[in-house]
């Protein structure tokens, strides 16, 4: 029977994409991707290339990604639509998103609306953030520590609750907030024990080991992250 | 050359393997597995096994679980040197861990005393709690929203802390501490968002929306996660 999937692509190397992925992206007539970042767009079409079929469609569509809720909604509720139609024609759809797709993704919002028409799979797929660690050889967590995820783009008070309650923590979206993320790491002294990554695991990767040296006018690509460690291995 | 490679094998599906881990898989010569828990020893061996070569030597090594941190160091250091001499001697050795290596594994450890030796290699995997959020078709977390990762076996302050300040909260770890959990979950009033799984994307998985009804003394396998969520889809 035709099924929606959405699929989780992993941090940018294709290899890092599950079997079960590979497999259904195979089997796949159809694949919806965003096209709003021209950039992102392009990145998940391309690691997913080796495994998609000659045959499939490609159907990109523009999902805003500033307008407010209800103009999003609307925009999700248009596309929606057609791929609950492309289903019950008979078509395996797919949506393919960077990273895993319960990890701050617009899938969520998408599986939402089309769960009450039609069968739905979501597949994990690999997080940039256990990307990373492995990358650097640092784990995120052991024994009874606790870490957190939390986006640079919150208010400063949680960032530095979560700086003082975890042993770990990993801040997405740094690029443009590193006037408020650095010296709030001076502050806990962490400057030193703070890894960064851009693009992680493709070839465009950045890797630094300390930020303290990083001015915070530094231009970085919107794929950054940092990893914070009190404990540092 | 030969390598060592930690391999992250993911919570319980074979096809949730990746695509490197599982060519990566095939390569090897020689595979390292703990024999501490009987249970999760045959688990991690029988999701690898699809990948693994005829010819491939399995070496089960004990990895004390609750022994002192020196007492285990020791452990280590003498698996370390076993390990460094296999790959010295033209091996490829791997060391295979449930989930992600860099999430709650001893892998660490080891990795941390062979890195100075021998060249490694670490494999990201899918990790219990993404692969959880997919079936459970519920986002760990979107836009501004920030989750934590907290052990059910440290102490309820850090866990209250955590439910305060994040939107969602993964409790790993929580089959034996129930008679903390609950009341706790039962203060924030989160009972009914709190989703439980057991043996995730495994033939014996067991999932729960809404851990009200469940007795403080529930007998709960190991491999128990609980996902608690401010805010439901």
């Amino acid at each position: 029977m035709a099924k929606f999937y959405g699929i989780g692509i992993g941090p940018g190397d294709s290899e890092l994409v599950t079997v079960k992925a590979s497999r259904l992206l195979g089997d796949l007539d159809i694949v919806y991707t965003p096209e709003a970042k021209k950039r992102s767009k392009s990145l998940a079409l391309s690691i997913a290339e080796p495994y998609l079929s000659e045959q499939l469609e490609i159907k990109q569509r523009h999902f805003p990604m500033i307008a407010s809720l209800d103009e999003k909604k609307k925009q999700w509720e248009a596309i929606a639509a057609e791929i609950v139609e492309d289903v019950q024609a008979g078509k395996n759809v797919g949506f393919i998103t960077l990273g895993d797709p319960m990890v701050y993704s617009t899938y969520s919002y998408l599986l939402d609306i089309l769960k009450e028409d039609i069968e739905t799979q979501t597949i994990p797929g690999i997080t940039s953030f256990t990307s990373m660690a492995s990358e650097l050889g640092q784990p995120l967590t052991m024994d009874e520590e606790s870490f957190a995820v939390v986006p640079a783009t919150t208010d400063v008070e949680k960032m530095d609750a979560a700086l003082r309650l975890h042993d770990t923590v990993v801040l997405m979206k740094v690029a443009n907030h590193l006037d408020v993320v650095l010296p709030l790491l001076a502050k806990h002294q962490l400057l030193e024990q703070t890894f960064l990554v851009s693009h992680s695991s493709s070839e465009k990767q950045i890797i630094m080991k300390g930020v303290d040296k990083l001015a915070p006018d530094s231009k970085l690509s919107y794929f950054t992250t940092m990893i914070v460690k009190k404990n540092v291995l």
